[in-house]
């Protein structure tokens, strides 16, 4: 149900959120969360529009989140790219129809507001508590120990 | 989040729902669910080959629920075309990993858990409710109204 872009934009968020101290280079990001770099590059143009993150060209520049972790929620970053697509209206178009969604509809939309519900209370900070039975997102650990801040973004 | 597939093979199968007393034609299922000729033929394939409907050929054919509409959930129908995807296993492939989700995947297949139960204890009946606000779903009533079951299906 989530999309390939959502996927890879909330990795790239969740790192970023982990790796708050510094600002990140977009192919370190690609390398650890395994997302392909061109992707990753638009992803990032669209989280940057959105406001969820903050590109800095040039020496010392990198990625990182706009806002504290604590302030941005899973449903931030899947609005931000590939907003959940709530009913609200019949998809039928029928002028007798009026304003009221038939019951098919009500019950697909109660299944959009319930994943609304559920990851609009889920902040990233949530996710890296250190009470959670396991990380927040997997990353490949060799590589971002060798992930170094302070390089121009590629990208 | 539902994929357009999942919309019209469930404004089909809830029609057949509706008028489950006799077979109905394609072209006239298309027509008062606005869904496209050529679209519903292969979703019609698709919930045959998922044992959600019957297509029955020629004189007196057409296309009938394949069981009761109490026994048939929106999650069946919704499964038959397009699969609801649960994270099974880490979406990065990392070997150190192990068979455990990080907190972000968890979260993410926890809402595709949710609306895997919703749905799937939804059955076609239950729409169908007379004690529901509204209809089942939206029909062209000019349409469904001149419906002849007795005519060879198309598509």
């Amino acid at each position: 149900m989530f999309s390939q872009t959502v996927e890879y934009a909330l990795r790239a968020t969740v790192h970023l959120a982990i790796h708050a101290e510094s600002p990140q280079r977009t192919a370190a990001i690609a390398e650890s969360t395994k997302v392909p770099l061109a992707y990753l590059s638009k992803i990032l143009q669209g989280l940057q529009r959105g406001q969820i993150v903050h590109l800095q060209r040039g020496i010392g520049g990198g990625v990182k989140l706009a806002l504290s972790p604590d302030r941005l929620t899973v449903l931030d970053v899947v609005n931000a790219v590939d907003p959940i697509k709530r009913i609200k209206s019949c998809p039928l178009n029928l002028m007798s129809h009026g304003p009221n969604l038939c019951e098919l509809h009500r019950r697909l939309d109660d299944s959009m507001l319930s994943i609304e519900e559920s990851l609009g209370t889920t902040t990233l900070s949530e996710l890296m508590k250190k009470s959670n039975p396991s990380p927040a997102i997997c990353e490949d650990a060799e590589v971002t120990k060798n992930d170094s801040a302070f390089v121009p973004i590629r990208g």
